[in-house]
């Protein structure tokens, strides 16, 4: 099954380096399947994903070529995480991302924050103030703890988006998807357990880990096609796994799509090894292609998936709203939400059901969507510009968020500290890794809409990186 | 220290036992003193404890007297809970009562939601409207992990009330009063560890030590003073605990408020033991007598407290904003909020914070406070004419919850289901014990101003339990 992935991933190589030149033809289907012995649909597939990522262009009745009009920079390297379930570290570092406020004083690239100024997340706001001047005032009481059966039958509605039928019985809402995570962990292992990550991984699951007392196992990760799964069968062989954990959709940090196969033989091993998935679909419905992109969980046929999600990238985080398809895990989750929190505010699940009910989620998507798609070649071009030479970065496929790896030996901490006296925050890579790995890399968030002043927030990250290597090499 | 409170018991249980009737004058402070070998000053703080649980009246310079006005029921017995540390029980009942939505056609007396409809309410209905239609639309945005300054900063103003002089980054702000408590007791013990607890005490509480893997030390309670510290001492020396958790002020579900000396007597416990208490002051605010009762917390010198506590009862539950004063556990409350929520959800806050800088909260507590002054007596009229002979009520000193306690054959699980059928809710007394002790218990919300339809519900409650008492005794 992983056949056009291989040739996708050989293909890509020889373009990333250099063997094929922006504007060249690359080989026809029919020479390519002659040449690895693979079926013509074989490489048709492999090239629709190095299509999806940008790295060939499709001309009608000609074949496919190198884009002309840019040179992409080099992927990020698959990282060599842990090869043993670890502690997990790091809580110093996303304390101090995590801590900081809004500040007009600093450009903020450092978290996960959406665009939130567009015109068509009005309708919301405009719920929402009504809500509040409502004779009855709903918003005041306390909900049901499974959620206002009014969101859990929209959000119900979206998930056909992604392949899921599931009705608003089977969900759970809950505080962002932060809380739809915990209560998810929770439901699953007890602490001491393995949970198998991909890796670069969010930092806030893996430090929900962390707080629950499980152990990471993190697995190598393609920057283009997600989780390693010969590396995750051997840790399943070697290891007594709970819970893989991932986000195969709009990847945090790496903005990688996982292919559809390749999330059904996701689900495969984890039927074999009889082991739940905790899919992380937080992106999901920013992905750059339409239809999204199918979940895990919508082949999932024996409840195992627990499908987390939010509207804080799609909507706004300051809601907190949030919820959860647990599968056979539903009364667990839900007892886990309780002790938590008690129920989800209830204003902003009605503002936010009618917003969706009304019409408005899927335009406000739309133009969501092509906004980050295009400040992501923005942003791409910027790193190639300013950053240091050998500077790699993710290809994302949806999202807001870019992977920008810097020469092996180089260490953001130093840079980070430089850039927040100089009113730049970035995400550190060292926090997306259970141990610290990811030193040499950072995230850096594209959703606004490109501006003087965020390009020179991006120069001063590359300028003071290409500084600081030069220290380096003189000290060393 | 205690002296007082062993006199006010023996004196009020006289009262109780008829030995004095409505009208009758008590023996004087000076003979009292004599009578018992104690100080003048210890019989006036006993008279005084007496007269805030409305069982003494004084008459300016003629001295004490029973109340003429109604003979009240007997107080609820103090509870015999298990004599071990148990894994607690119960989530089934919890979670029908908690999944319990809004519903016109039933009458809720079992949870534990406050009055919104007044009008103090309406300056944060206000509040709440004008943020969504500000222009830069601050509560889209992810808040900063321990909460919105302003609103530290004004819950540190209202804390001082209690007697705590803290400042804004003492406070972590969470999802509601249950968020500090989860977050609380996760950054105090690990799983498998025992928490000492108030019988009967809140439900939530106790299944969030439960899904945290925690065992409940039950301690006997007096329904006026509070957690007995006798059975205390002997289970911390009996037993390794590592957390007492309280509600001291305003108990859930009794309704006491804990005497000044006795708090720092527990204080004092605390610290020869060297553990830490969780102190849950949801309800202190909502004390009957002005100023309200300090908290155990304001004695604290050690930062062994931590003082949980919400606007849920105080404001609106479903708004969902609380906080937590942790002491010494500043950061790992932190860090254990980080993951459960991430942030706190901005917009709430920022309206209450308002709310209060603008001077609403005071004129709201006033009004709350003797309204729900005024339901309590008439709901424990209602359940004096209404209830079996023999039915024990408590004498809340704040808040608007009652205790009742029928005779000892008696099963609320049956109760409860007719009464489903008959649109009447309460919460049965078997989920305020870890161990499903208080089955001839229930709880009764008296918030709403007394109407004609509460009445008529009161009055199911009372006829059911007859009837069921009368079959019971056929029966038997
Ligand atoms: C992959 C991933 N999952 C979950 C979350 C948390 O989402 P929420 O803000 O809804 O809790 C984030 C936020 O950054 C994320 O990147
Ligand atoms: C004693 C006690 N603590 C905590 C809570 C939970 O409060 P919140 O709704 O703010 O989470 C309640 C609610 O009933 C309660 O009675």
């Amino acid at each position: 099954m992983t056949l056009y992935v291989n040739l996708a991933e050989l293909l890509g190589a020889r373009i990333e380096q250099g063997l094929y030149r922006p504007g060249d033809r690359l080989p026809s289907v029919r020479a390519l399947s002659l040449e690895h012995g693979v079926s013509l649909s074989t490489v048709q597939q492999a090239y629709r994903l190095l299509e999806d990522n940008g790295l060939v262009a499709p001309r009608p009745k000609s074949g496919y070529f190198v884009p002309q009009h840019r040179t992409l920079p080099a992927l990020p390297a698959i990282g060599r995480p842990a090869q043993r379930p670890v502690d997990i570290s790091q809580w110093e570092h996303v304390v101090e991302l995590v801590r900081s406020s809004p500040n007009k004083d600093v450009v903020q690239l450092g978290r996960g924050m959406p665009d939130v100024t567009g015109p068509t997340l009005k309708p919301l706001l405009r719920s929402l103030a009504q809500l509040s001047r409502r004779q009855d005032m709903p918003g005041l009481y306390y909900d049901t703890i499974s959620g206002t059966p009014a969101l859990r039958e929209q959000v119900a509605r979206l998930m056909l988006d992604s392949g899921c039928t599931l009705s608003a019985n089977d969900l759970v809402i809950t505080t962002g998807c932060h809380e739809a995570l915990s209560a998810s962990i929770r439901a699953v292992c007890e602490p001491g357990d393995i949970v198998a990550v991909d890796s670069p991984s969010f930092h806030g699951a893996m430090q929900t880990l962390k707080g629950l007392g499980m152990k990471a196992m993190e697995i190598p990760t393609d920057p283009l096609t997600g989780i390693s799964l010969e590396a995750l069968e051997l840790a399943l062989e070697q290891w007594p796994i709970k819970l893989i954990q991932v986000t195969p959709t709009c990847n945090n940090p790496l903005g990688y799509v996982m292919p559809e196969a390749r999330k059904r033989a996701l689900l495969n091993l984890a039927q074999r090894f009889d082991v739940a998935i905790l899919e992380d679909d937080v992106y999901g419905d920013l992905a750059y292609t339409y239809p999204r992109p199918r979940t895990i969980k919508s082949f999932d046929d024996d409840g195992r998936v627990l499908l987390c999600s939010s509207f804080s990238k799609t909507l706004a985080p300051g809601l907190r709203i949030g919820w959860v398809a647990p599968g056979r895990y539903l009364e667990r989750v839900l007892h886990m939400k309780y002790i938590g929190t008690g129920s989800t505010a209830t204003q902003p699940q009605l503002a936010i059901a009618d917003f969706i009910e009304s019409g408005h989620y899927q335009p406000h998507l739309r133009r969501m969507r092509s906004q980050y798609q295009r400040s992501r070649d923005q942003m791409i071009d910027w790193v190639t510009r300013y950053f240091p030479a050998g500077t790699r970065v993710s290809r994302p496929q949806g999202s807001f968020l870019l992977w920008v790896e810097l020469p092996e030996q180089f260490d953001t901490l130093k840079l980070n500290r430089v850039l927040l006296e100089q009113g730049v925050q970035i995400a550190m890579g060292s926090i997306f890794s259970a141990s610290g790995k990811y030193r040499n890399c950072l995230r850096m968030n594209y959703a606004a809409v490109p501006t003087p002043v965020i390009e020179a927030a991006v120069r001063k990250v590359g300028e003071n990186a290409i500084r600081l290597l030069a220290e380096e090499a003189n000290a060393g």
